[in-house]
């Protein structure tokens, strides 16, 4: 095998590449017998949470308060003793240690990549990777790409924005390890979408990675230039950001518009080598590819792991990060989990219907996660903000469209110091969600209050609802 | 030496890194003396030329009819034995055998990166890199980048955009081969300048990478934050895309603006390692890296060598380029060029003003060539055009901008067309310019008619003219 797993972390071959017409790339792992992979799992397990423990102030007060420590971690049962760890801890523990927090175990000098969250519940989260990670999750991205049915004859058409956003660079970074033809097209900037499509006229790319939304997006504007696309020829589509892909009735939308197989992926950027949870070409829901990234499928309230055929919220542990290593950090999605085999031979668990629901408050727009909180935050800072909103999402051209419902204080009846509000509330909340929001005012007392955040959200795309009637149908 | 010559194309060690107190790279082949060193460009450049000459259609066919061949090559002389390639020509090749055209040198499915020009001059030009050619950018960008005073302990922001563009690309690429902390920030998209500011005080990068004129607007953001640009701490702001930072007053400008160096560097997509005209931290004009990029600074009509002191057009050869090698390529800037010494000591020759004009009528906004026989060509090709047109470039908070006036025809006089025909020639000249422009309609015959399409482009910006008289005083 082309991988050293005697040593910790694993030693990759950078050359390695498997036939065209294997399926594929480690068999040896990807194929292997579930309880021999939970021994690989535990050694893995002990030396990453070793490694976190030696060089983490964050990870040896956390544990050392709950009473653990490396040794507790007899067999892999015993993981969940260790405590999870929530992203509002992350952020405090950069507020307390700029930039990467007390949870970089590498020195600073060592990084090689900065990326980030945008921060839309307050502090943005910074990302530092280092040479030899950046490097892993290229053979991780290629690894799993391969699974879904991309070859190094492919060329990937990459629109989704090149910037803090992890999600590009992590696809790049695969297709690159793989050998394909990357063609990093980016997304974001006005006129952009109507330039990547008379690009992919031009080029025929064989695979497309983006949102689901911007997928269609991308088709309405090919269409509207008269080209129907199907005819740029993608073979594969694959997706993270958003959990479109993992809906059947989008899946479905996707694989017609395009005419070729549309692949659900993705955890969080924090846990990058994020493509872990992805489905094969058979899509099947995705595929928890546990030897890299170990996912537990846990209870929202005690984080136990719950058995296969159970819903829970997923609970993600590195195993092979020296960097900012995740140990149990809780995604706050809604899925269920099965160990039912799937055609590709592949004796991973599986996510059957995705990520189709959040435990919590927070949606996604356009692949951010915003949180009512931020904007409610953002709010109350300003002069003559009313005391209420409401959020309302919708989709317009298959974009997500984000509009803000916004009072103004009774001393704001001038429409020039309106016009200073709405300005100034949608340039600070552009900021702080990392997404363009339209903002709308309305006088102080019009919008009914509420006790609970969620309910300040109105989401016209209706994307959980509908999964969630076609998961429990 | 890390690096073996006696193959071609030479062989890098990727792991070589020098003494991060090492002035120099490469001292051997940085200081080499000039003579040794045009040895050493003719034993690569007759590779070069054999290995386009046995692979590319569009080399045999211009050099058969031009009577020269691989064999002419007997001294570096000979060069200018060989004919000029034109811009215009690789469009022509790419149109005619799309879309990396006859002078792609590789197997197309050795392609690893796609990128390229947005087309202003009508077809889009298609970049086509393979695999080993983008290690060698790395090598390249990594050495120059070190010259101006990069090192492995510099976490460097990049602000330019993610897309087509190489240059954000070629700066990244160096970047990480020199093992620095790369920070991949991008631009373009609104609101994100504000980001960037915000990122920046937190994390306290030491050098930028992007164009001068957003270097510039980043700081008049960060000074509207109450934000002093010389408390970021940049060491280093290293820049291409646009003329300004080899304009003395600009120069200062940055410098004082930041309390850092401001680097000039670049020479064209097309060249890319497109570092290889780049200044050292002294400051003195941008060597020309020959035993990389092999420049000569010709007559603008004869594209005959001149000689030191010289004030011609650049024409540039690759000396290690597989996938899409340009032999003679012109790049109708305007230089003047010296074998006086540097400070630094390396023995490249200078463009001691740097690229202070053109020679034709292109214009750069943000980065982008626009030709003014664009512009003409989309607006012409519009129902209610009037026939004539105007382009008007100034700079507003320190970012260029495009007003384009347009002439409505006179059966366009009612509001409703005209609001169609300005948003048509928004959206199209949009694409077709990869910069947005205002438009603005006046009535047909409100413009005086002219022969010259220099004449339709009044500048306010006035870099070149500024320049050419700082040069000529």
């Amino acid at each position: 095998m082309n991988v050293d797993t005697s040593v910790w972390p694993p030693r990759y071959d950078p050359t390695y590449r498997p036939d065209p017409t294997a399926d594929f790339w480690f068999p040896e792992l990807e194929c292997l017998h579930p309880g021999a992979r939970d021994a690989l799992i535990l050694d893995k397990l002990r030396r990453q949470v070793a490694w976190a423990w030696e060089r983490s102030p964050f990870y040896r007060r956390k544990w050392d308060a709950a009473g653990v420590s490396p040794a507790t971690l007899q067999s892999l049962e015993d993981l969940a003793k260790f405590p999870v760890v929530q992203k509002a801890e992350l952020r405090l523990s950069q507020a307390a240690a700029p930039p990467y927090g007390e949870y970089l175990c590498i020195d600073p000098g060592e990084v090689v990549r900065i990326h980030g969250t945008s921060g839309t519940t307050g502090r943005p989260t910074v990302f530092g990777l280092g040479s030899e990670d950046w490097g892993r999750i290229g053979e991780a991205h290629a690894r799993i790409l391969w699974a879904a049915g991309i070859r190094p004859d492919d060329r990937v058409l990459i629109c989704s924005f090149f910037s803090l956003y992890l999600g590009s660079w992590g696809a790049l970074c695969g297709v690159e390890r793989l050998g394909a033809t990357a063609f990093p097209f980016g997304a974001g900037v006005p006129g952009q979408t109507l330039m990547a499509v008379e690009w992919a006229r031009e080029l025929k790319p064989t695979a497309f990675y983006g949102t689901p939304s911007y997928a269609l997006h991308f088709a309405e504007t090919s269409r509207r230039e008269g080209i129907d696309p199907r005819t740029f020829g993608l073979r594969t589509l694959f997706f993270s950001g958003e959990p479109g892909a993992g809906i059947p009735a989008t899946k479905r939308l996707i694989e017609e518009t395009f005419g070729g197989r549309c692949v659900d992926m993705g955890s969080m950027a924090e846990m990058t080598p994020w493509m872990t949870n992805a489905e094969c070409r058979h899509r099947t829901g995705m595929h928890l590819w546990q030897d890299l990234v170990y996912t537990q499928v846990c209870a929202p309230e005690t984080f136990a792991p719950l058995p296969f055929g159970a819903e829970g919220t997923p609970v993600y542990t590195h195993l092979e990060r020296t960097s900012q290593p995740m140990i149990r950090l809780v995604s706050g999605d809604l899925a269920r989990w099965t160990d039912e085999p799937c055609p590709c031979g592949r004796t991973y668990p599986r996510l059957p219907d995705g990520l189709y629901g959040r435990i919590d408050d927070m949606f996604i727009v356009r692949g951010e996660n915003i949180y009512p909180s931020a904007i409610e935050d953002t709010l109350r800072a300003l002069e003559g903000f009313g005391g209420e909103f409401r959020v309302i999402v919708s989709r317009r051209e298959a974009m997500d469209e984000l509009l803000i419902r916004v009072e103004y204080a009774a001393s704001h009846a001038d429409p020039a110091r309106q016009a200073k509000l709405s300005a100034t509330a949608t340039a600070r909340l552009r900021v702080r969600l990392g997404v363009h929001p339209v903002v709308e005012l309305v006088p102080e007392g019009t919008l009914p209050r509420t006790e609970f955040k969620a309910c300040r959200v109105i989401d016209d795309r209706d994307l959980y609802r509908r999964t969630l009637q076609e998961v429990r149908r």
